[in-house]
């Protein structure tokens, strides 16, 4: 577990300007990584690290051979199409590089020219998945949307007498993760009606999201091999927004008994860059328990983790309609705001338990953390809690009204960390908007 | 769907004597794919076809250039060291190589020294898995399997309310997919007895088998697009087994409410020679549903799925524990037999489900059937079911017993398709061992 150093320092400053900027996601105390090219080249992809509202091309970055030892071969590996490489050469490299582009960063460095010709404005580029995802896994470990959920169809038994013991999760569809911007198409699929007697093909009627974090996993373990507590989070790259679009309709005719599959798969889209759990390092927080519930069996715990394996990410969403978007371009109600801090099982919970019957990880994985919906309501990270099974539509500002997601509707996730004496490390945005269904 | 064609005269003979040897799986009517390398050799992985007991390596063959056009494009995909680009081209392409390879491997051809010199015995080598599988989807085809298995947990409503229209599937892990003849430890994993108030880790006791056939996919679907029926089959690379092993005590505590998770990922075995859609035709069927039952929704339904979406495949389980093999290398006693013309789902409806949603499916993606259990007791694929959720045991020969696996025993899937007037076409074998548990 990283412990604060001098790429943390709040006094730290840069030579570019806009890492100073008020509200910045980016400043020096984050670099979190990315893939990009320039928009609309035929540039290769290459990875890249955020300061202020530029990028640092790590390719370009690397014919300069600034750095020496773990850092340059970091650096190398981080030039490529995709993150994989980086992210299986574990802690050690992602710690070097990042002292290395910190100090290359900072006011005064004699890096500075060097680095400076390799700065692309973030207003230029596009973006791709950081990592070929080889699986991606999505777990359950908020309480309270557990306990939202299952009360809509449960009532006298919300929380499934399994929920305190075991980090629930189930693997998504790797294929159609997305990276953020693509817009997809309301899913069409199998629905029926409560009160008819088969059901039908159509677009969903109860298009949703799920607002969630994005865990990239970074060594791999082999098959066979259990990851302990302690070793859990060298195993963890970074953090990224993640929204798990859930068509709630197909949802309910076709989960049981083996979960939700095309209410999904449709559709996962995750924002551009990988925050690393080394920037997140003073955000981290204690994990606790409420005395009456049973703590973690011994594979799940750790006194690390109790002491400090939950992170107080802020989190929001912001929903734009059509009509907000045809006044300004920018308008956007925000639905819902809440803290990672909330959540039941750690990221260290998640990969311990994984990987507890030998399954492998491999580098590039992405685990989702599920919906992470606070203790209130205006904390519910999904449509389906916000409006109590669209019971009770959110009133949005200039009187319209959402139960589920409607055509044209963009959604967009926000995270960041902030605390006196701490600089602010933010995560950027996880924007998609919903486009018609295909015509059947 | 493919017709019959020249590659299928059960009169054809090849120039390679051991395709004659009675009851081989690889006469020249079948010429299934894999990816070999000569046994603790340092070669690099190639493509290869079965012919009786040899391969046909078509890396050595790629170099004389002996087809043209689409072949010869087919032939360079599959000299790679996976099939991804091979499955990508699409049935023209796989068609056109199935042709001139049939060609090349009849008496009298001119080929004949080209393709002797690229024989390499089947007995000398190692296979890897056919293709980079970027999704692995499981099914849940046999309404036998969803019928035994539901009333072990409901016996008054096995069937769950969805089974008979919508092709229930979920997402699986593709990390842990592993080759025949991959031995794997026993899972460990939170266990809870009936009576117990908590669980605790543990090494399953109750670890079992499913005999499935697994579903390499040939061309890529766009996401957002839907593949439909009558293109279906064009997606479809090939055929073979798949033995999805499953801890059921791990299952039974974690399964609610999102489905399987480590009762599965740690391990699924395939076969390594995948069986073309062409190679089957003269094995179709027709699928037939009960009058009774619902008839599938339009998306799921064609006249040439009615008239011939279903294949008779022959399907055996060999169970051999370590006292039979201390007896005798190749002793084992089959404790299934059935076939998959079973099953409630097609090939073609498990595609076209899959993508209704505009879920992209990819070049290796692996689908699997779910397991194959016939409509009688002996035929059930899963030792669940054979022994009634563990109360009745199989009596083995020699005075054995088993309700599920003990370390040592190793499963044997087999699958061929055999009638009058056609050659025999088989799959090989698909098997695996268990090890014992690592020490907690």
């Amino acid at each position: 577990m990283t412990t604060l150093n001098e790429t943390h320092d709040p006094a730290l400053r840069s030579w570019v300007a806009s890492a100073h900027a008020a509200g910045t996601d980016f400043p020096i105390q984050n670099l979190p990584f990315a893939v990009f090219r320039r928009r609309g080249s035929t540039e290769p992809l290459r990875g890249g690290v955020a300061i202020g509202d530029q990028i640092v091309d790590l390719a370009e970055l690397a014919q300069a051979r600034p750095f020496s030892g773990r850092a340059a071969e970091a650096l190398a590996a981080g030039s490529q199409g995709t993150l994989n490489a980086l992210m299986a050469l574990g802690p050690a490299h992602w710690s070097a590089l990042r002292l290395a582009l910190s100090r290359a960063l900072r006011e005064g460095t004699h890096e500075q020219a060097v680095v400076q010709i390799c700065l692309v404005p973030q207003a230029q580029v596009e973006y791709e998945l950081p990592a070929r995802i080889g699986d991606y896994t999505d777990f359950y470990t908020s309480i309270y949307h557990a306990t939202n959920v299952g009360r809509l169809f449960r009532p006298d038994n919300p929380l499934m007498p399994n929920y305190k013991w075991v980090p629930i999760g189930y693997h998504g569809r790797a294929s159609s993760v997305v990276i953020s911007g693509t817009n997809f198409a309301r899913p069409c699929g199998q629905i029926k009606a409560p009160d008819a007697s088969a059901p039908v093909l159509g677009a969903s009627k109860r298009l949703d999201i799920e607002l969630e974090l994005g865990v990239f996993l970074g060594q791999s373990s082999a098959l066979g091999e259990a990851v302990t507590m302690l070793e859990a989070e060298d195993h963890v790259f970074g953090i990224c927004l993640l929204n798990d679009w859930s068509a709630r309709d197909i949802q309910a005719w076709e989960y049981q008994p083996l979960g939700p599959f095309l209410a999904k798969n449709f559709a996962t889209t995750i924002s551009p860059w990988v925050v690393t759990l080394e920037a997140l390092a003073p955000y981290r927080t204690a994990f606790t328990r409420p005395a009456e519930d049973p703590q973690p069996l011994p594979y799940l715990d750790s006194e690390r983790n109790r002491a400090a394996g939950a992170f107080d990410i802020q989190l929001s969403v912001g929903l734009q309609t059509p009509a907000m978007r045809a006044k300004d371009a920018k308008a956007e109600a925000v639905i819902c705001q809440t803290s990672y801090r909330h959540a039941y099982w750690t990221l260290a919970q998640m990969v311990a338990h994984h990987s507890v019957n030998g399954c492998n990880l491999q580098s590039g994985d992405l685990l989702g953390t599920g919906t992470l919906s606070g203790p209130t309501l205006d904390q519910a990270g999904a449509l389906l809690e916000l409006t109590t099974g669209g019971k009770n539509a959110l009133q949005l500002p200039g009187g319209e009204t959402r139960t589920f997601l409607e055509d044209g509707d963009a959604v967009v996730l926000r995270g960041w960390c902030e605390k006196p004496g701490h600089a602010r490390i933010g995560f950027g945005e996880c924007r998609g908007q919903v486009l018609p269904a295909r015509t059947l």
